[in-house]
Formats: structure tokens, sequence, C-alpha cells
């Protein structure tokens, strides 16, 4: 049962906002993620984190993109939309540390919605997203241009 | 034994170039992200990927950047530079699928290094990076925008 309905680009409007997420942040995932891609000391050690102005052991900012990522994909599949993939990312700011013990979560805003030009059946949707710690302090933005397909295209 | 001097903003030259990796994508590892941070279908099977434009089972982009920063960390090891982290990330495009079985490789070239108006001990490097799988063609490019020690401040 499908309760849901697709959400296509003509559906989009600017100033559309979401707000969705609650992701953990635990010390074994910022270890294993630090571990394998980004093994700079202040993202190992709380003793080596204490020497920057981190303080204590950070989340890479990577891996906070990653964890923002995994909230993005739970919201679309509780609500659904014609996404035919994202063309990139712009003007990503990580604006504060993020902390073992820290909850996430996310908020959208839709900037604008063209339709494409060499694309009649997809439009072009630029949203900011923003992260968010459980003091309610943004920790990362970025804009997203994503790819939506047209509902005259399903 | 130090053989490789550590160099400051002031060694910093706008034309500098880069060239470093060699990342061997696997299966088990396009998998094991996927499922953590971006359990979209295309990432999680080959079966779900040959309905979409991937063709076959493809990486995340946010793995790909996570594997790009891997490559970073391994190369400024290996060539210390005095950052003081990353400001973010402008123009991040992911141009082409990442899949098991390719090598990944970096190159970067410093667009500008400029001396920060409001801190003088440091200044503000912007880089173009791109990655490159093994048939040399670009499958992400970024513009890091990274703050950087001068010599003076050490």
């Amino acid at each position: 049962m499908k309760l849901v309905a697709m959400r296509y680009f003509d559906d989009i409007q600017p100033g559309d906002r979401a707000s969705f997420g609650g992701y953990a942040v635990t010390r074994e995932e910022v270890l294993e993620f630090a571990r394998k891609y980004d093994p700079q000391p202040f993202h190992l050690s709380d003793e080596a984190a204490a020497k920057t102005h981190f303080g204590r052991l950070a989340a890479s900012g990577w891996h906070t993109n990653a964890m923002t990522m995994a909230m993005l994909v739970a919201h679309y599949e509780a609500n659904p939309i014609a996404s035919l993939g994202a063309a990139g990312i712009d003007e990503l700011r990580w604006l504060k540390p993020v902390y073992p013990g820290d909850v996430l979560r996310c908020e959208t805003e839709v900037l604008e919605a063209r339709a494409s030009q060499s694309r009649p059946d997809m439009g072009i949707v630029r949203s900011r997203l923003t992260t968010f710690n459980q003091n309610d302090e943004p920790v990362l933005t970025f804009i997203a241009n994503a790819l939506i397909a047209r509902r005259t295209a399903a």
C-alpha cells in the first residue's frame, strides 16, 4: 500500500521546506570513518584534538556529509521524489565541529526550480541544506543541485 | 629523521600542481559505505543499477569524496603542509560514475593564495582538486578553500 504520492519537478516550488533527521553520532563511528578516510590526529583521539581548536575528538567533515546523506536518503524514502541524481554541490561549509554524543538533524529549503533547457523531461532544483546539532547550532550547510523528473515524463 | 620540510602559506604559489593517489575501489567497500550512508538501490546492487544510467553497481558520490580525502591525507602526510583546516568546498561536481574495480588518483592545482585580512597568522589557499579513474577520465572535481599558517606564525 503506497500512502505517499511520488513528487515530481512540477510539484516543487521555491520556498518549500522540510525538516528531518535525528542521527546519533557515536565515538566508534567517528573513529571508524576517520581511520578509513580522514586519519588526521584530531579525528583519531581526544589527546591530539585537545591541541587544536576542536578541543576534543571531532568527526571528519566528510563524515558529517555522509551522515547528512544518510538522513536525506531516509527522508526521501518516506517522501518519495522523482530524483534523477545530483549534478553537484555548491558552497559547502563546515560551520562547527561535530562531536561524539551529538544528535544531528537537517532542514532544507528550495531556492530555485527551473526547467532544463536541454532535457525537457527534467528540471533542476537548487536547495539549501543545513545540518544542525542538538543545540540547534548549524554544523554544515551546502546547496544541492538535484535533477528531478517532470510528471509528464513519468 | 624528517626529510621533507613543512610547507607554509608563504611557500605556496598559484599554479602549483601535485599528482598523487592510487585508490583501488572494491565492491565490498562500495556496498559497506552505501549501506551506512547512501542506501539508494543503484549503490546496493548491479540489478537495480542496471535500470539506471549507472548500468551497474556504482559508488555513492559521497564515498568518492571520502576516498579522495583518504588520498589527500596520505599525500599531506608525505608532503607536510601547515594546514589549519578547510573553510569549505565550492563547485563540487560528480562527473562520471565510480565502479568497483576502478583505481582512483588525484591532481591538484593552486588557483589563488591570499593573506587573511582578519588573521595575519594565516592565508587562504583556493585549489582545484580533480579525481580521475584508471582511464584518466575525471570522476569528481571541487575547489577547496584551505587555511594555511604563515611561516612567521610558526
